[in-house]
């Protein structure tokens, strides 16, 4: 293990946030918010202390190479002082005075699950709040990409520290280097935002809630500047454009790639994005019709509410636009269904994800083939490419984690006396980074009322959903601690 | 195909039924119960009927071997004829007069599952509550097992049978033969049943209500001849007597074998049993400490319900000796969560089986190994013995095919406009063979109130979960019936 060579490189990804730190300052300045400039100033200062520490502790040594172990190391490190940094804002400007709750909500912008402590969301600075949905935008492609595609003459293992912060099963190489590929996804990533946030503000939209509306869209992660979500606008034309930005943003964002380099039929043939697009249209199919006649009495709100809940769940962005509670059964259990699956592998969304949800799915049916011709030989295709029994298995042990993890922290939730609905959706919002649930955590609801142990437990769950669970658990087995 | 032949076994199979259909005629005449005897006795007569119609048409064929694709055929009709069969007594003497609620309940029987739609139970006739109960001891050990035993030069491969009704993992043979090693389980099944039967008489019992409790244990089925399950007697004797024996009912039984021919070391060194007992405990104690104050004030009533109800929901059994719904979150969260466990492979139990548990999370231990050591070479071992990675694929597949049942038998309750407690409960439940749950199927409540349909695809998902998934669901793929 490389501690130092560890903390220096997480001193150079916070101080790439602290750069990040500046903007709401701007804003602050612009809103007449000016008591809330010394609150983001404070933590950036503390960053270039860190940062002129560890480089004095490390000083004249050759950065060496570093290992799988500390880039797990890294990556989960990297994650909470992030947090911890980031959450200074709230807490030295009040406005989340208790660090607990600052600390969650920080957690849960950069994981862009979006379950947030706050009960007037309206009254913070907007300052604040842009810095709220900012976690967000930098936590959906990545804060380890950000600073891989930023500092590439680090002399370290760009590929292994991305893995770590992205295991996906299937995260391609689109370019030999990693620091390119890192640069092309977050390109892609800005120009996404860019066109959102241009749609947005031709619905009539200011400039400051298009942009942190889009931060939430693009992140997959759900925090709005309104208490209403997207709810508050009530307009059936900035529904459709976040609808399809949201789903934009559960796509693996390799495809994009390949859609500007020509690739086409790579795009049409990639199995995932089919069965992602199929699960949305046939969830807000069910839906609609689910709303029709006892909800809304058009098909087009009907299709229009369905499509961007469903979207939203699917996706575990999190935004909404009613209060879904309140739908009819099928409705609920749909939205609740969509909550174990998640967004595509390479994208910003969480969840378990549809790539490793049809690799189980084939591999089950083969188990039938073998039951019927027990000396056959099956293989899994997916987008015509064998996939190999040493990704099926590390998927089936993802899913096996996955769900150890969501009973365990049901068990925490529930230890504060709440229901098994709410401790179970609690879990499940959380891990899969979505936000809102049902229960005591509706999308009317808020997270203000747990204990302080179950908001670190619930802010340790959405680290270990955003960072696909071997991450930060590997790091919990004596294994890695072993010379 | 050979579907003759398979109609031929199962009419075998069935002219066992209608041997055990003789004993209730017999508690009719003893109670007094005269006019129930024609319900018995017309299916009998159909069974008959039935098994001279298959010999006759069969008559001259020399009985050939079975196919595997047979074998679940078999293993699948002979559920579906037993319980249609089994029904009869119930619809005939009008005591369930609506054939799909009769059909319910016997299925719920045969599974022993042990929901149950009746509202009052103590009010239906001994003979008829005896059979409800000897239905659950049938299916117990398994109808098909019993078969093999009883008829063992029907010329077809048995083990192919016992491995469709019994495909756990681990089916070790403990005999070359496969009749014999019938015949020693179900040996050992009426031993331990006839013991708890002679305890629960020694705690002032009577006969009747001692063998249906016995045939609820030790099935691990849950029916009970009283309204209010055990907790009726309100007796600290009978209680401890029922939680060893269902703890006992969902040991593996080839267990019992070794501890007879004396190799005590092969008992000790079974890691799912200590896996198993270790969940008892762990749960009882998680139970009992969260009763303690907040129930009961002694601690011995709450060790007494606290280890009644964990060996009651992880062994699949559903008695109860109070309404655990009332009892605090934690308690009902750790219920929920040995809903999802179940009992050792090779016992009587349900649900996903601690074997599959514990090699899943092993897989998924030796997966976060890899990452640590990529070059490293990480094999499974179970009690010494190194687990195959095919095996390993294969229970990865149960677990899927399970959680997709799951999910789609939740989707198909909330269809009837139920919420989603009550609907992913009663999908957990009936799948896992358990009986009640929480929400509107609670310990206090029934199934009676859910529509036709939902009763159907209950039954349904009861039969899948007791032929541990594939034997139903591989009849249902394509490539089963392609020749």
């Amino acid at each position: 293990m490389n501690i130092k060579q560890v903390l220096k490189i997480v001193s150079v990804l916070l101080l790439i946030i602290s750069f990040f730190l500046l903007i709401p300052v701007f804003i602050a300045f612009y809103y007449d918010e000016v008591w809330v400039v010394k609150s983001f100033l404070i933590p950036i200062f503390l960053i270039l202390i860190f940062f002129i520490l560890l480089l004095f502790i490390t000083r004249g040594r050759r950065s060496s190479s570093i290992s799988a172990r500390d880039g797990f190391l890294f990556v989960t490190l990297s994650w909470i002082f992030a947090a911890l940094f980031g959450a200074l804002p709230f807490f030295l400007s009040g406005t989340i005075p208790h660090f607990t709750d600052a600390f969650f909500e920080t957690m849960s912008g950069f994981t862009t699950t979006g379950a947030s402590i706050l009960t007037n969301i309206e009254s913070l600075p907007k300052s604040i709040l842009f810095w709220r949905s900012l976690t967000h935008w930098l936590g959906g492609m990545g804060i380890v990409v950000l600073t891989v595609a930023v500092f590439p003459i680090l002399g370290i293992g760009g590929l292994k520290l991305v893995k770590a912060e992205a295991p996906g099963p299937t995260l391609d190489k689109i370019t030999p280097k990693i620091t390119e590929t890192a640069k092309i996804l977050w390109f892609i990533y800005i120009v996404l935002s860019t066109a959102e946030t241009l749609l947005l503000l031709a619905g009539g939209m200011n400039l400051f809630e298009a942009l942190t509306l889009t931060f939430g869209t693009m992140a997959t992660g759900g925090f709005s500047p309104k208490n209403r979500s997207v709810g508050h606008y009530n307009s059936a034309y900035i529904d459709i454009v976040i609808t399809v930005f949201m789903i934009i943003a559960g796509t693996n964002f390799i495809l994009y790639f390949r859609l500007i380099t020509g690739k086409w039929r790579n795009i049409f043939s990639n199995v995932e994005l089919k069965v992602y697009l199929a699960i949305f249209l046939v969830a807000a199919a069910i839906i609609a019709f689910n709303l029709y006649g006892s909800v809304y009495n058009s098909i087009g709100n009907s299709l229009r509410y369905a499509g961007f809940q469903a979207a939203s769940i699917l996706t575990t962005t999190g935004y909404s636009t009613t209060n879904f509670e309140k739908w009819p059964a099928v409705s609920q259990i749909v939205l609740f269904i969509l909550m174990f699956i998640g967004g595509c592998s390479g994208s910003t969304g969480g969840g378990i994800k549809v790539v490793r949800i049809v690799t189980l799915f084939k591999q089950a049916l083969n188990e039938m083939k073998y039951l019927i011709h027990p000396r056959g030989i099956f293989t899994i295709k997916m987008s015509s490419i064998t996939v190999k029994k040493d990704i099926v298995y590390s998927i089936s042990g993802f899913v096996f984690l996955y769900l150890f993890m969501l009973l365990l922290t049901t068990l925490v939730v529930a230890s504060g006396g709440n229901d098994i609905l709410t401790s179970v959706v609690s879990a499940l919002v959380t891990l899969g980074n979505i936000g809102p649930g049902f229960g005591k955590i509706g999308p009317a609801e808020n997270y203000a009322f747990y204990q302080d142990y179950i908001k670190w437990f619930l802010s340790f769950a959405m680290m270990v959903g955003r960072l696909e669970i071997f991450t930060v658990l590997v790091i919990l087995t004596p294994t890695f601690w072993k010379k």
